[in-house]
């Protein structure tokens, strides 16, 4: 199947950031194995990483890696290895979730701005976390329902000026959702052929779907999409994910060593 | 009548700030002679002057300098000058009005805040001829009645902390009001028991009340009270000086040569 999804998987988005081994195993076990016994089969795993034309030599380094980070588990079942999630790599991973598959409607249509006392009342990381984008020292932009630190000046948003976008996106996130999104609407048209897709190609589609869309949607908080400028279209991207994943449910592990 | 509420207003309130004689004819046709027709006679200028221990030279100096700034006319009737507001200085008195006479319950109750695009957007002249008190560079406060420059991101505020009027708060002013309300809070004390003010006295009084309050509220925004420290004490002294003026009502200029 020439240009078809799988190809294009391939070719525009795997090719989007790094390829990090250990990175899309996260996004594999995170989609596909996430539920407290699911397992992936060591042949299985070898299956849908040489689809994703990744070198068993690769895939080994990386689960060892993980493992190391008690991110994986690797148990022997007679001959076979079966890979799960420990508890740890667990909870990372349904952490993330509501970032990750969230739809765009929970999305929060408000923002607030936020002001600390000082440039040293809360780390530039620890305002990230809390969900909170720097605009300039001291003063934060998040959405309405982010919870701003005890003590800071937190004032909900009325209206948002057109230069707020200029001074708090991230340039070249911009682009990086440009190209996803290009990529993602490429995608949308192939898979508009493509039928009968099996449970195998399904796992591999997903996996670079989220996989292409989990590496820059962990990279910023989720804010309105009023905030940004009209060329951001980390908004669209969601909704496209979103319909994408629907359109391509998520298979049962058993299912992907028979196809 | 020793400690009388008119030994208060020269010992206390008069001595508050800089004696400037052309400030102070200023504030007394601001108060007695605002209206259209008022005018002051030389002879009553000279003894309210005179009351307040204002030398005749001082105050013939004032009065130049005011008709060159176009602020005063004097015209002879007879061997008698009549001094005036000109329209100019009638129109600037009239502006200031709300500031120095409004009512406590008129000042807003809540205040928000506002940030430029840039810190050349607006001079901070501009930005506090506009009501807005400077935070940090490009974030002013003000009244959540005042109008914020076009293009400029406004935001109501909801909780203020306690940090925030450290931030702001002029310390020369939290001082200068301090001095201002214990000078006020004794004349009112004297007053109780001072009865039977004739008009003179009381024309003396209100100048004097009205000077000192005039050039602290003149120097900033009318903000809501909980922006501000515990120590201040602007909004009280407005409460003192209403309360005083009430009780002191603004006298006849026909009555004032008679007492």
């Amino acid at each position: 199947m020439d240009r078809s999804a799988l190809t294009i998987a391939q070719n525009e988005l795997t090719s989007l950031g790094p390829q990090r081994v250990w990175s899309l195993l996260v996004t594999v076990f995170g989609d596909l194995a996430q539920s407290e016994n699911d397992t992936i089969d060591g042949p299985v795993l070898s299956i849908l990483m040489t689809d994703m034309a990744i070198k068993p030599e690769a895939v080994r380094v990386a689960l060892h890696r993980l493992r190391n980070d008690n991110w994986i588990t690797s148990a022997k079942h007679g001959r076979t290895s079966r890979h799960s999630l420990t508890e740890h790599g667990r909870q990372i991973s349904a952490a993330a979730n509501p970032r990750i598959y969230g739809p765009p409607q929970d999305t929060a249509k408000n923002w607030q701005l936020v002001m600390l006392e000082s440039t040293s009342s809360q780390s530039r990381t620890a305002m990230e976390k809390l969900g909170f984008a720097p605009l300039m020292p001291r003063v934060y932009v998040g959405a309405s329902d982010a919870k701003p630190p005890k003590n800071a000046l937190a004032l909900p948003a009325v209206k948002t000026p057109a230069w707020l976008s200029a001074q708090f996106e991230p340039k070249d996130l911009v682009q990086d959702y440009a190209a996803l999104h290009s990529a993602l609407t490429k995608l949308e048209h192939a898979l508009a052929k493509d039928h009968d897709l099996n449970a195998r190609e399904i796992a591999v589609l997903r996996s670079a779907i989220v996989h292409s869309w989990r590496r820059l949607v962990l990279r910023h908080p989720n804010l309105p999409r009023q905030l940004y400028s009209d060329d951001w279209r980390g908004h669209d991207c969601r909704v496209l994910v979103m319909e994408l994943l629907n359109r391509l449910p998520r298979p049962a592990l058993s299912e992907i060593a028979l196809s």
